[in-house]
């Protein structure tokens, strides 16, 4: 039984997508562990566990699966099986690494998956007598540039999470608790067409200054500016992530005015989006309208970061990141303003780069949204 | 405001151990990423991502976190800011790992947490250009043998799923599907005290015969064999993990018959368990059991695995373990017996090694249970 979102023939193309870039980038294998990489390659789930599972490419031979045995009838029901990759299987007590080993060969360059763990990376690295390097560079070619069968899920992941967006009025309202109002976000996720709540993060008032806070039982108050940020993975695991800044009753004056210029600003980004821009580019048209309104020390964060199969990977739209931007990459843009102690707002969507410009795949209002009013 | 569950001088008293057995193990610096072993040593809880956190012990010198600044707030209402230890926080745009190689110094032999991943390690060891090595023989020195604080905390835990399991016949019934019982189970695993539901498996009929399968849609029926493994954080940040084994309505006396046997390999295993013993004479104990029953090819996996902060840790109870028990470890016991497309069970409680012996932290009954007799 197959549950795979794509076809098998996707994951053949990925594979060897992923083989010649190895080949060009002059590594001789890559070792890649549970996470989006693996997820992406061929279309195995999962985070690691301390048993090691790992897919081998080297440029040459049929890709390799190590796996303990008792994942063995999962694994088998990906690309792993349909492709008939080969596939070494270990139980509790054998050495998995010797497999690893023996798939990699005589390699004298070998790159590992982001998200492998030391626990692996380290023996691994011991066992093959090398300096493993990140095989980053490959990895994030195949899924930074987004086809059109990719493109299509997140564009159905920004109208599930837009669909949410436009419900939190019937939640959000003074006397609840942020944690009461992330239940019902959190069923609404599902509800509108995702299979898993990724975050759900309810700021209001003071918490909503930290970037990072997701929910709290502070009581919602009248006047507060509340930040909902919010994402989901759709059936084929493809993300949603998008936040918008409401306020209960009636906003004070100088923050509708702040809010206002983070509006532009997260307009700006988006203009700035077209093939041959840089993501340091995108970045600072953002910063420079906070920067000109005298909100640049407020905005403490990246501009946005990429998204497909996880939630947060390249291309990252900060200062410094010289990477250019082409067709088909897919991310968030999020400029947010934090007031310690008193209030914040971020506005994001997920933006694509498109032939000659960007496209938002989330459509909700974009400036400050008014609920709970009586 | 401190989240933290232990008073701070017991991660002061952590930090100082750690710091005590790196220097012991030859190591001159450890840095430790998100995951168990930062919540272990300072209460900072959460997942690594893309932005690198993380703690640098040296023997001599004051811990040092190198933390995004996003993040700074949270880190900061933990050990971290109780204990006063020195923060070097960075931006987006910043080198985070050039504050590491300044909190390490000169050191010439550095360990790595397990759960930092390839992303971070690559680059942390290519900056310090030494051979970096697992951290885990010093820092599963100190998760490995619980206080009698975490034990009343795990004892907690055992207490709150044992409450969940003597529900189970309110919901597991013919005609529901897996996933709706499963639901049911993770509302009151929260509702009888846990902070977080972290897995539901319920393996129904075949499905159980996957020691890996979760849930599914597949709908339970009369005489179905059910397997129930079921864990999730208390508010401390311990965990609890119990595997009972059901049957809807009356068994087939073939499948009593071998349950019964696996009852007795598990309790073999509790017996087994003192200090002294090694981790593989423990599991030893119960695979005879099963191998003398002609049952030792129908258990898959290891008999167990170490608990504390996160579900799965040291020490593992499986085969060519020789790891000595001592007092104060605690670990799963878990055997169990898979026919594939048929049935399968899992017995399974959590064991402390006590001064002279084993104390199972689970007891809600262990025989095979029967549900919806009407």
């Amino acid at each position: 039984m197959s549950t795979l979102p794509f076809p098998a023939s996707v994951y053949s193309a990925r594979l060897s997508r992923a083989a010649s870039l190895a080949a060009d980038a002059g590594l001789d294998a890559i070792v890649v562990g549970p996470g989006p990489d693996l997820q992406y390659l061929v279309g195995v789930e999962g985070d690691t566990i301390e048993r090691l599972t790992a897919l081998v490419i080297g440029p040459g031979a049929t890709p390799t699966v190590v796996v303990p045995r008792m994942e063995l009838a999962k694994v088998r029901s990906t690309a792993v099986g349909e492709l008939g990759l080969a596939v070494a299987d270990w139980v509790d007590g054998e050495d998995p690494y010797a497999l690893v080993t023996s798939a990699v060969g005589d390699a004298a360059r070998v790159g590992v998956s982001d998200a492998l763990p030391a626990l692996h990376v380290i023996p691994i690295g011991d066992r093959l007598g090398v300096r493993l390097e990140l095989a980053t560079p490959v990895l994030r070619e195949g899924r930074m540039i987004k086809d059109a069968e990719e493109i299509a899920e997140l564009r159905r992941a920004g109208e599930a999470i837009d669909a949410v967006h436009r419900r939190v009025h019937e939640w959000l309202r003074a006397g609840r608790t942020e944690r009461e109002v992330a239940a019902d976000i959190a069923e609404a996720i599902v509800t509108e067409g995702h299979r898993t709540v990724e975050f759900v993060i309810v700021g209001s008032g003071p918490n909503g200054a930290d970037p990072h806070h997701e929910v709290s039982d502070r009581v919602i108050e009248e006047g507060d500016v509340v930040v909902v940020d919010i994402g989901g993975a759709v059936p084929s695991g493809y993300n949603s992530d998008s936040t918008r800044t409401y306020v209960v009753g009636t906003p004070a004056p100088a923050a509708a005015e702040r809010i206002a210029v983070l509006v532009r600003a997260q307009q700006a980004a988006v203009e700035a989006v077209r093939p041959g821009a840089t993501a340091a580019e995108v970045d600072a048209a953002a910063r420079s309208v906070l920067t000109d309104a005298g909100l640049g020390e407020a905005f403490l964060h990246r501009t946005g970061h990429g998204i497909g199969v996880s939630v947060h990977e390249e291309p990252y739209i900060a200062p410094g990141n010289d990477l250019v931007l082409r067709e088909g990459m897919a991310f968030s843009i999020e400029p947010g303003i934090y007031f310690a102690g008193e209030w914040g707002a971020r506005i994001e969507d997920i933006v694509v780069v498109t032939a000659d410009g960007g496209e938002r795949l989330n459509v909700a209002p974009h400036g400050l949204t008014a609920v709970g009013l009586r």
